[in-house]
């Protein structure tokens, strides 16, 4: 089976030039088959305020808007997305920039009204992603760029969570390829103690991750993160990793973030 | 050989929604194998006003300086193309949203500074169109829907006149399929007076464009409309049409426009 790598970075790497820069060329660098996703940013927000539009927020949530909608599809699709294209070519990666809608890449359902109406948000479920398409992408030697905008099939575009979309897409590709799924974050990985720079744990096993719940090593924020990242490997992704951007290249000697496997 | 056909559409199809979803419902219902071409529309213009960036003209010519390159970035690959893509999607078109940046599928000269700067606007030759990868695509049972953005290789993303970008994919695509271009326009093709809807010229051969010049029945924008339209089928294209974009479904019967061949 070939290998595959799916990439997501998010708003951290995007807003800063630089990091950029420096991200891509270690993308490009990265052997085997790849997929890169991307999120947003600070510049979606930046436009809104420019153009006198707000964040919508209910109940500490954000609401995508038919006004956010465009700005989001503008700003990932467009901006983010096409300049982000442009330097990897220049860097000698054959990449090809998309939403879900293109090539119906990714089919989701808008998320449907209970206490809270999103707005036009893209849920994801097991038949979302064409892995075929992606696959006949790959071998024609390019590189897929996706951003965070899906599409319901009847011409509705969505604004859909980065990291569900890496998820999703890894998942469907595992029937394919060897995959692992790499998620850069602003910190080195699942840290023993979050005060110390050298307290990266290396590799959690499955089993292991209930007592490092019960230790307080894995809480907050990273307990749903880790919660997703085994039910991609259950659902046929070799590995995921979590770790910072700017020590992706250590991945092939297992020296990035902490790992993830069965 | 197989048949391939190039459309390109503008801005007073794009500005329209009724005309745009009608359009497109024709595009979809062409027999084989397509490409769509897009220009802008009045959304960008309202995008810059809305931002307070007003368009520069030097000599009465627009100018891509850089405020003006992110926001056609914005609006013709992001808002445009991602829209344009999902309402094919929902009608069974298996369209995939480009610039010429992904895939390398255009690669563009920034235009040199001569007597005016015209900024970040992208010039191509007889080398920009990767014809390969186009293929591919089309082989993947894709439908490419190309807008008028272009890359210069070395991280720069440019403006590009869309109808040059049509005219460059149709020549680059003749040399593996039997191409036919198709120019949507506001008028229903040459008219041998403008007065009468009626007197349409439904053929031209590329020996009758001299005489034609001279009766005056080509005149004005025409003529270096249809220049470059002859100069594409010496290159290799089979048909050049010139014509109304609500009476495309007439292309089948050669009911369409004007029809250029050599």
């Amino acid at each position: 089976m070939k290998k595959l790598s799916v990439i997501k970075i998010g708003g951290n790497v995007i807003d800063n030039s630089e990091k950029l820069h420096q991200f891509l060329l270690d993308f490009n660098a990265l052997p085997g088959d790849k997929i890169l996703i991307h999120g947003g940013g600070k510049i979606a927000t930046e436009l809104g305020v420019s153009l006198g539009i707000e964040a919508k927020m209910v109940d500490g949530r954000r609401i995508t808007d038919i006004e956010t909608l465009r700005i989001v599809t503008m700003v990932y699709a467009g901006l983010i997305n096409k300049n982000m294209v442009a330097q990897l070519q220049a860097k000698g990666c054959n990449a090809i920039g998309l939403t879900g809608a293109d090539g119906n890449i990714i089919r989701a359902v808008k998320r449907p009204v209970k206490e809270i109406d999103y707005g036009f948000v893209g849920d994801l479920d097991g038949a979302s992603v064409s892995s075929a398409t992606l696959d006949s992408l790959l071998r024609a030697g390019l590189t897929p760029v996706l951003c965070a905008i899906t599409h319901d099939g009847e011409s509705q575009l969505l604004n859909t969570n980065a990291d569900t979309i890496a998820s999703a897409v890894a998942v469907a590709m595992s029937s394919l390829y060897e995959t692992v799924l790499v998620y850069c974050f602003e910190k080195r990985g699942v840290m023993r103690d979050v005060e110390d720079d050298n307290s990266l744990v290396p590799e959690i096993r499955m089993q292991e991750f209930e007592s490092l719940k019960q230790e307080g090593v894995v809480s907050g924020g990273m307990i749903p993160k880790l919660h997703n990242a085994f039910e991609a490997i259950k659902s046929g992704v070799s590995a995921v990793y979590i770790g910072k951007a700017d020590e992706l290249p250590q991945i092939n000697d297992q020296g990035f973030g902490t790992r993830l496997i069965i």
